[in-house]
């Protein structure tokens, strides 16, 4: 028997197009972004898989892209997951600012650092709003790549993992930094050579586990 | 304390716009449909409604039309329960059938009564094919009224009205017959004046509840 694990980033988003730093902002998808979602769900019904688990985070770029994905396969009525936990990396101070703003404001290596490494913090953001989806207990002021790793694997080990040895197949739709301190682990990828990994919006990533859960190689679904 | 109900009917669905007999048929929403979901998320964050449990049921016009809701709201990250035991009433050898055409074919005055009685069972429709959301056990080959009523309520009482008992507000997103069956059920009316009662796609429609869990008023919100 083989279970299958599906990774998916969600569709561009308004700050994606406008090359902006987002985290837990919670902006929508643009045209283009729903387009790019509606394109998955076509490329994995092709592929037959038939979910049964889906995953997402809190924030409504990843969830739509889910809802999306799922009614093009039609397979709606899953149940949908939902969890703070697998929000983008809290990107701090930096949250809502340009790419290239931040880089003027902080220097090109600072940025660069805060990005690609995986244990740089990137300056805290003082808590300003309250949003009743967070309990003050949850909500991070900033977070490097092993911090946000570090509050999405129980998630994984809890949630995920118990359903794939159940033989039950599941979907993930998330964000760049979630999904790439996914794979880190899956795939023992040392902390130097994360910086390399880069995830597209829109582009599904298959997994097969054997029935002693061995983890097959990662594939790219077209 | 007071807690709030929502019961919304899905927009309109493509067997709407055909004038078809429907039930367990999987049937899309139109754009029309679409722009009455998205009226409804208007309509309910004019009233500021903070939702803390979403349930709709397997099949994707309501699922469709609560997550547009919920996007329309920004409460997108809420829990979306879904449920077989809000499924549009079954209608058995009817489904698909335009209502004209039905109406030829067993006569109006049947129709009629298939249509609006509470306890008359439309023909059974022979198992034809399989679909993996619905377990033998639990498709029906056609309901009356009163059928969906006692597959519906174990649902209310065991994963709704606990919530409403611990002072969450519930947003129930369904179906013509479903929502008939729940109101009568809340309303206490009689088999013989269910007949009059129709709920129109994306009208919602709203029920508060004090700390004695004493009903009020059925309420349109405009």
């Amino acid at each position: 028997m083989v279970t299958q694990l599906v990774l998916v980033r969600h569709g561009e988003s308004t700050a994606n197009r406008d090359n902006e730093f987002t985290g837990w902002t919670d902006v929508p998808l643009t045209l283009k972004g729903r387009q790019q979602a509606k394109k998955v769900g076509d490329i994995l019904a092709n592929h037959q898989l038939l979910f049964d688990d889906v995953h997402t985070s809190y924030l409504q770029r990843a969830i739509t892209t889910a809802n999306i994905i799922l009614l093009e396969m039609n397979q709606s009525w899953l149940p949908v997951h939902k969890t703070w936990r697998l929000n983008e990396r809290h990107y701090g101070a930096l949250r809502g600012l340009n790419k290239d703003a931040a880089r003027l404001k902080y220097g090109v290596d600072a940025v660069a650092l805060w990005r690609r490494s995986y244990t740089a913090v990137p300056p805290l953001l003082g808590k300003t709003v309250t949003d009743r989806r967070y309990p003050d207990s949850i909500e991070p002021h900033g977070e490097s790549l092993q911090m946000a790793s570090e509050r999405l694997l129980p998630y994984w080990s809890t949630e995920i993992l118990p359903g794939l040895k159940a033989g039950r197949n599941q979907l993930i739709v998330a964000h760049g930094s979630t999904l790439r301190a996914l794979i880190k682990y899956l795939e023992a990828i040392a902390d130097d050579d994360i910086d390399g990994l880069e995830i597209g919006n829109g582009e599904p990533i298959c997994y097969t586990f054997n029935d002693q859960l061995q983890l097959g190689d990662r594939q790219y679904l077209r």
